[in-house]
């Protein structure tokens, strides 16, 4: 468990700024915040009658997920004022991220409280969820009870399959875009979309763009901008390589003889989901 | 361990797509690759009389660290053809990061071997190793090598500790900035910056586009520009203030209300060691 406050009041070099920094910024900050999308909300145990509400983020991780499609929000969501996040997985046993790298959860999904946000990640490792029926259930009923859902990259295909896309506008990976209307979404171009209490983002590294703007709507811009400052997020890639508007043919034709046969494996996973949730026969 | 070409063609669903992939660009463009800064790379027992040679890169991790320091290299370094990524602590335990992340060393600095580059990271726990002997030979080690050292954001302090910044153009974490004169560094704005065999890359996300370039210099434009294209990296923040130039003056004082100890704290640090480098008294 990763509590902000807790944290910052703990460690001995900022402990002492800290009590000022929050007097002074964190906490006046907090009346800013906005409410939540949705009634629903009020539900939680946590809810008070003032917006300096203590938020629950929960951030799910799988093997062979892209890592930064959760470590990019996490360094932004942990930031958040008066804020915990919970690292989720179906067990607490460490995975590996697609290249390798060990995440692990801290909290087994049937033991997750109710949170105000769920972060989605994609990745490869998204394909081998799609039935998996307690993810999908952890998806639904998060959306269901109006809290915020954030999908990163191909997440968006998970939040498919649950079947929340549907009459959604969404976005996700570039290279996975145009799949997205087998689950009934209305597909989007932009670095983030938010319809109602869902938020997804493109690809992979769009996930630090939308935890920005979710950080924005939890509490406030004030408090989104001072993450951003503090983390000297002012990107400035040494490339403009980023979309296949700006890659060269020779770059997209590299990438597609390596994606090539995912690209396909998640064509049909998106014929088999557009049948099953009944949105169209292909 | 994480290898680039073993993961990949262990891949179940990526396998048979792999092998087409890297016949057709990945393998191609490995004889693009710029050679190392120096010749004193030769000696690793991994060089080829080609530029295909395998990439060896380590990525020192530590307590209270600031994880996307590494985690934004890796997610584009460990995707550069033909190398594998170590991730490098001074015991394999996991550590947690500044905001309570875990972060798990696959191999003891003791038993590290050459590398062709070394990932400095930086946030607040960098305070804690100025004096440890063990982690600034690494770094001191591996720049008189000839070989690679990358620094993100105020793992610049912990090459400065090494003695490597002498005389070398820098750059750190905006609010650090003002702070590497006194390892006799030249201070320079900017959001990576080139010295020899050294790469520092201002604050936190910073390591992001840092890490593209390292990639641009150890393989080629065309593979960095397909790694971009992969991770969709074409950053577009709802809001402009990552820097003391964009951000507003309230935000600027937030910050600061929470920093200002810490900074207080590393300009002793600073003093100290402008005095035991010998760069000047203060």
């Amino acid at each position: 468990m990763v509590t902000h406050l807790d944290k910052q009041f703990s460690r001995r070099t900022f402990a002492e700024s800290m009590v000022a920094g929050l007097a002074l910024s964190s906490l006046g900050k907090i009346a800013k915040a906005e409410t939540p999308p949705s009634s629903a909300a009020s539900s939680s145990s946590e809810q008070s009658a003032s917006s300096a509400k203590h938020l629950i983020i929960g951030c799910l991780v799988f093997p062979r997920q892209d890592q930064i499609d959760f470590t990019g929000p996490f360094e932004v969501l942990s930031r958040i004022p008066n804020s915990t996040v919970h690292v989720i997985g179906k067990t607490k046993e460490p995975v590996r991220d697609v290249m390798g790298l060990i995440l692990t959860p801290e909290m087994a999904i049937a033991d997750a409280p109710l949170l105000d946000l769920l972060l989605v990640s994609g990745g490869l490792g998204q394909q081998a969820l799609m039935e998996d029926q307690e993810v999908l259930s952890l998806i639904k009923n998060q959306a269901d009870s109006g809290r915020w859902v954030m999908s990163v990259c191909t997440g968006a295909l998970l939040c498919g399959a649950a079947g929340i896309l549907r009459g959604r506008r969404a976005t996700t990976h570039w290279a996975a875009w145009d799949l997205l209307h087998y689950y009934g979404a209305i597909p989007t171009k932009a670095r983030y979309v938010i319809d109602r209490n869902y938020i997804s983002t493109a690809g992979v590294t769009a996930g630090l763009d939308g935890s920005m703007k979710i950080a924005s709507i939890l509490r406030s811009d004030a408090d989104a901008k001072e993450i951003q400052l503090e983390i000297e997020y002012a990107p400035d890639p040494p490339f403009h390589s980023g979309t296949p508007e700006t890659a060269s043919p020779e770059v997209i034709r590299a990438f597609f003889a390596k994606y090539g046969q995912v690209k396909k494996s998640r064509e049909a996973e998106a014929r088999h989901f557009a049948r099953k949730l009944g949105i169209f026969q292909t």
